[in-house]
């Protein structure tokens, strides 16, 4: 078996005992992403040298007797909206073209003292600002999109090029591309993971989370970089806790809320089953159901884009005056719709926002998670990215597939994608637990209680078996 | 001696002792409404029913020995903007004609718990949205303003008629008219006193705090209000503490900045002269100075502005669109222009005014408190209020009275005026006394000092020994 096709934690135990260096893991990632990536384009830029000069280090320190831990030597992919010293950091947008960051993003810092191996810089939808990642296809279906905005990151994990890697989320684009690559994602509370050099879509809506084959690895990252830095003002100062506390802790009389509406609402017929299945396993370990109703749904949509959309804009606005010939056009006509916007709708949604999250925390008071599907629909063909209901309804992918995400981002709670197995097509489909503040350690509890009854976990798209032959 | 005319501490004494009755106290309070009220106007609505109840109410407490301690039997002067349960609440505007509020303040709430005994709702600018309170004269020259936009607690509390009150404060509105009127301000930290039930005028600037006639009257109101409460998404949890612990400590060795910038640019000769000479008192105790350089000043108004004028408008909506002729002119004009602010501007600012705070504590770094004059002029004709320097400019009296104060609005930190003595047309000046966040007691522990070093305390103006007549 390649390294890279074994799990994380096995293949951290073979490193930290020496049967496996670093040196040959990276090279079994980087002979996967030269065999598989013209396919895929999972990746802005491909690091090798960088990759290598880390798994020469982590080898030093290993056979030292520096182990660090379980990130030590394993290869990572990092959405290329987060700043690398020295690296290119493009947020997959010729308006950043040429750009070298001189300094590390946080969690770039962090994930480098955890030792961890950068492969390469992964694809994002442009400046984030979308769900499809046109640059980049979905390794369970070529023709298909991977998901967006993380989704390069998802799709490097997906086709097996590395174990784990970052993504950011700001209506979904940690969790969106994971579902539709049967990845685990997570998408922390927000202000637990700084975002001190990572390109801002939405400062009030941004988070960055980790992106990786099952829940235990999610632990782990979140482990390096759920920190503080007063580089973010959002960024909240916590004692440390262990995220893999609670894996193997089950979910025995755990309350889980099912909601009743809005993630009912349109949505594919193999999502909806497959969420009563995954919902079923989680009752047959001994969870009970209570069924919730969702508030204020009629404003949810119009909240997130008179938040996400002005935030942007003004991000963006000497880049659009200097340069707009750069932006692709999707990305500069959101921009100048962003313009548009009052500062009065602005501040009303803002307000509204409040109201939700007391609205939701109200609804959250009986129960200690909600569980409901990550996305409305499997991943869409990239040649025409929309998704038609059997009513004759179509719904274009990226407001579709924002729609069950972006509740989270409003409250800032949150939530984790776990793969919840195929459609009859093959397309992965994923199930999405949802929390209290700062109750990460729990919600992946609940992931991994699911993933061990199921053994819906660690899955390598079919492609990516191509890259041993 | 009247009770009115006593401090607050020697009255609560007597009150406590059984010496005076609050009901003497009560009655010494309306008697002087009654006689001066005409020429001042500071009240929109005197509570004599209200009044004359909470004290029999507090007598009957006392004499049962349940003395609540020092506002117990107090009579207090409420800003109209805060709600009162039963009691008109206007805003001193026609929008609110008739409006009278089911309950109370959360402020409110923690006073009558206190066993403060409320005369009367005072005036304010229309929904705060100035720093003159045209309804209201100045006690000290009835041919001026009192400052605003809570002149009417200034006003009351300068001829007399109450100890303290209540204010609000979201570019000066307590600073301004304490310092025009000659008494104490304290605007808190942001988040330290509850804001709910209090009239929005601007969310992420507005502040509730007291106005009182000396310094240690402060800490004892501050002792009361300064509570969470979950109505107020921005109320923070803290341990409670007294707020009148460091009244006697001193300032012996305490680093003092003193602004070379910003606070010294197109102030009145005798404001500067003034706060020099307060300064040298400071010095005098054993304070140090340290000069410190105001960052970013040429952004401070425009932040200002652009955030205060949408949030105003975003709350005044719905008003605006079905009763737009209730409105003054002034303030419906100024909502006008809220309403066509571009939601990038106003996210823009709330972007530089994080820069600014870090900006700012980094200039605090070295000092444990700024003092610079409150105002930048004593108060202006009410007839023609503007100010008018040697050099023939001339400055309109909100914009150039807000200028000094709306630094400590940005930043949330808390900000104390005390009077400095009287200009030689016999006019207040007030010293403001800023300090890093939820510092209160320190910044009230430096008043206190300045207090007892000059007797610039409890001064009541010169009308106010008519109503004794």
């Amino acid at each position: 078996m390649q390294p890279r096709e074994m799990t994380m934690v096995d293949l951290a135990t073979a490193i930290a005992q020496r049967e496996i260096s670093p040196r040959e893991v990276v090279e079994s990632s980087l002979e996967c992403i030269e065999a598989l990536e013209p396919q895929v384009g999972a990746f802005a830029t491909v690091t090798a040298d960088h990759a290598r000069a880390q798994a020469v280090a982590a080898e030093k320190d290993i056979v030292a007797g520096r182990y660090r831990g379980p990130l030590h030597g394993i290869p990572i992919a990092i959405k290329d909206l987060i700043n690398t010293a020295g690296i290119p950091t493009t947020s997959s947008s010729q308006v950043r073209a040429g750009y070298v960051p001189e300094d590390d993003a946080a969690v770039i810092r962090s994930l480098n003292s955890a030792g961890a191996v950068m492969v390469g810089k992964a694809h994002t939808h442009e400046f984030a600002f979308g769900a499809t990642t046109p640059t980049t296809r979905n390794p369970w279906d070529l023709s298909r999109i991977p998901g967006g905005s993380s989704g390069g990151t998802a799709a490097a994990i997906a086709y097996g090029a590395v174990h784990a890697g970052l993504g950011s989320d700001t209506g979904g684009s940690i969790r969106i591309p994971a579902a539709l690559c049967g990845t685990v994602g997570l998408k922390p509370t927000y202000g637990l993971v700084p975002r001190t050099g990572v390109t801002s879509l939405s400062w009030s809506l941004d988070h960055v989370g980790p992106l990786t084959r099952n829940v235990a690895d999610a632990a782990f990252i979140m482990n390096a970089i759920a920190t503080y830095d007063g580089g973010d003002p959002a960024s909240v100062r916590r004692p440390s806790e262990d995220y893999a506390r609670l894996l193997s802790s089950g979910i025995e009389g755990m309350r889980i809320g099912v909601p009743t509406n809005w993630f009912t609402d349109y949505v594919d017929a193999e999502v909806a089953s497959a969420t009563s299945a995954g919902i079923e396993v989680l009752l047959s370990l001994g969870a009970e159901i209570v069924e919730v109703e969702i508030p204020m749904t009629k404003h949810l949509t119009a909240m997130e884009w008179a938040i996400m959309m002005p935030e942007a804009s003004a991000y963006h606005r000497k880049a659009m005056r200097s340069c707009p010939e750069l932006f692709t056009e999707e990305t500069r006509q959101l921009l100048e719709v962003g313009e548009t916007i009052l500062a009065t709708d602005y501040v009303d949604a803002l307000r509204m926002r409040q109201l939700f999250k007391a609205a939701w925390m109200d609804m959250m008071s009986d129960c200690d998670v909600l569980v409901a599907p990550s996305t409305f629909a499997p991943a869409v063909p990239a040649e025409n990215p929309v998704y038609e209901f059997p009513d004759g309804r179509v719904e274009a992918a990226t407001p579709g597939y924002v729609r069950l995400s972006l509740p989270m981002n409003l409250t800032g709670l949150p939530s984790l994608q776990i793969p919840c197995g195929l459609n009859a097509s093959g397309l992965p489909l994923g199930l999405q637990i949802m929390g209290k503040p700062f109750s990460e350690a729990s919600l992946l509890g609940v992931g991994a209680a699911y993933e061990a009854a199921t053994e819906n976990v660690g899955l390598i798209a079919p492609l990516g078996s191509l890259a041993a032959a």
